[in-house]
């Protein structure tokens, strides 16, 4: 609930030691501790204007329309619009009572698998209230890591140049047009801005490296 | 996992003596069972297209694009026609290590509050494959409660106008049309078909006993 903000937690009837010692744990959470104690379901529902009970039977007869979360989601948030709503879940082992569902003016169910329809309680209600928040439009968007810029792509083409001219690669393999050829190569690379850091000080390094080499190697033949 | 569908568990290095103890615990599920422990990240991952990393932070400097669950999933969805596709959850009080991370083609994140964005390792877990299974586009139907037939609703509509007449109603308060005015008025009840059944045994009960009293009252002005 306040992964995805929803604060108001009602309580009917709970097991009355349990629930005082989670409540005044050491780390409770502040939602824990200002949640409504209700003797009964009427009391916990009764300022709002929708009450949806959750449920994983499909086959029997409901006296409910039944409908599915992603649905369901989308007319709870046209609600909200206009008033409370209250999202009902039963115990994990018994699920919501006859008298419970009664105060419901409809179902809702999680798609879960014909194989096992039954879920654990907290995830049953992470699973709804991330179908409420959920953003299916503004979900296109990736949050990018910062891109390496153009100056720094023309940064590490220059430098592999230099690296290809100095190890003799070019001699062995003239390559036409090669800059343009390697300057598009390297923009195919899709840098973050950091690794195109990394890859310049590498090629700098070989760059140095194989002019370094050169003198010595000469010395060396001489 | 197993309410979604997703039948591999891969577990990496697990606390040995919990994990033995979990997976052949009376009751533990097929799917605990038939988990596949490995000795690293890369091994889990071996045969995998698509490795994706999860996690709740969302600020510090990320080697990886960071998608939002709803885009992710489309994305892990399409992939999941051509490959195997992992989705990789660290320890719920450390997350994934820098190490694991490394193996990941990008990182998701459910889209959590400011507030508290560390979820419960289970409930993620519900959470992502719920988005992964989730179907925007069926979800309009409404598992539907058997409605009331046409016949039901006509015969309700005859029953209200007898027991609207019977009871001196009409005498009081000539309706024009009011025939079609209560057939439209009972129509937009929108009755489940049991309901239907009910409503009708009351009106009919009520026109039985609205007759029946008619003569005992002129027998009792008699």
């Amino acid at each position: 609930m306040s992964n995805f903000g929803f604060p108001h937690l009602r309580v009917v009837n709970p097991y009355d030691a349990g629930f005082r010692e989670a409540r005044s744990a050491v780390g409770a959470s502040a939602l824990l501790a200002s949640a409504k104690e209700c003797k009964t379901v009427a009391e916990a529902v009764a300022d709002c204007t929708l009450v949806v009970g959750t449920t994983a039977v499909r086959h029997r007869e409901l006296q409910h329309p039944l409908r599915r979360l992603e649905y369901g989601a989308r007319l709870i948030r046209k609600q909200l619009g206009s008033g409370r709503v209250a999202l009902l879940f039963g115990s994990e082992k018994f699920g919501l009572s006859n008298a419970a569902l009664s105060h419901c003016h409809w179902l809702m169910r999680i798609p879960t698998c014909e194989g096992n329809i039954s879920m654990n309680l907290g995830q049953a209600v992470a699973v709804c209230l991330y179908e409420l928040i959920r953003d299916g439009k503004a979900a296109r968007q990736t949050e990018k890591v910062k891109c390496a810029t153009a100056a720094e792509y023309e940064r590490i083409t220059t430098t592999l140049l230099e690296a290809m001219r100095a190890s003799g690669y070019l001699d062995r393999r003239p390559i036409a047009d090669v800059e343009e050829r390697m300057r598009r190569l390297v923009r195919r690379l899709n840098l973050p801005a950091r690794d195109a850091i990394v890859w310049l000080g590498i090629l700098r390094q070989i760059v140095w490296k194989l002019r370094s080499e050169k003198p010595r190697g000469t010395e060396a033949a001489g």
